[in-house]
């Protein structure tokens, strides 16, 4: 399994408008994450699973859920994955996941929750640029998760949760790549060790 | 300089619903192609410059140049990047590139004109899945150029023009990726020997 959670810091926790996805705090950004975690040309990753954490306004923390090996009707535009995350952010939350359509779940769960939930089946990986390089790593890792912060990055004392937890801060560049490029990247140097 | 040459075999060729990017043609893939091809979290990269050839109906050939140096007003979302495509498709075109707004151009092109006009200052590239793999062959690049398909892939009389003009066919991964997954790793292979 490889499972990606991207921290989205501004993303709306209420439904939004499908025509003004940054604008609604950036959901733009967790659309392409899920995209690029998910999707290979012609068919979807079924080993893969992706969590989003929503801390925007107006009522966070939220978390969505979804399962490679389950999610339906699910296609790699923006605008389509939008309508997936408005739907989950439509219904209402408690400390369990609760299914909103086939693969896509949602909670009322922090950071700490969510990573001590994933830690217990996941080795959890952050990326931060200064990281030590994944080409160096990927051999190592048995169902990584890698922890990424959206356009804001992960605040300070996010981080510092998010460390608590971490096996190992990895980089996948030098440059400072947009969130959906490094999934793009981590599934490549993974790639290149199994097939 | 890098280039990309994305082939959209059914996109459309004349203004078109920004709620609906699938639906017109598989203008979804060319818009994360232009994404991945240009932007940097944060920043846009000045040394890319990115072709689309639209072959959809009504009035094809037409091609569109985005210069990485001097576009503006450009975010990495679908839709925004939908928008200035839009606005190029509905201006009248002859072989001669026209800029529409900054950066953004549109021209009366087929294939094999793009191609002899590119290949003045780019080495070409076809990427496919079968070719020699990218990571041997990224530090021998001199402005390259790469040239790929969308989700129907490059059509058997468009890739004799292609290979007729091109170095190499190269492969990024033995996995059939998304064309703007291949973008993504093209940069990174490229950003590892440069930075």
């Amino acid at each position: 399994m490889r499972g990606f959670l991207i921290i989205g810091n501004k993303a709306f926790t209420k439904p939004f408008r499908l025509n003004d996805l940054p604008g609604a705090g950036r959901i733009d950004i967790l659309c392409r994450c899920v995209a690029q975690s998910l999707f290979i040309s012609h068919g979807i990753r079924k080993d893969v699973e992706v969590y989003l954490l929503l801390l925007g306004e107006p009522d966070p923390p939220k978390a969505i859920k979804i399962v490679g090996k389950t999610v339906k009707r699910m296609s790699p535009d923006e605008r389509n994955i939008a309508g997936h995350l408005r739907k989950a952010l439509g219904v209402k939350v408690n400390k369990n996941w609760k299914e909103v359509s086939s693969g896509v779940y949602v909670a009322r769960k922090c950071l700490k929750d969510l990573l001590e939930e994933l830690s217990a089946y996941y080795e959890i990986y952050y990326l931060r640029e200064d990281g030590k390089d994944i080409r160096d790593l990927a051999k190592e890792m048995e169902n990584p998760l890698f922890v990424l912060g959206d356009h804001i990055g992960v605040k300070k004392e996010d981080e510092e949760i998010v460390i608590s937890y971490a096996r190992e801060i990895i980089s996948v560049s030098k440059l400072s790549l947009q969130a959906d490029q490094c999934i793009v990247i981590v599934h490549y140097e993974l790639d290149r060790l199994q097939i």
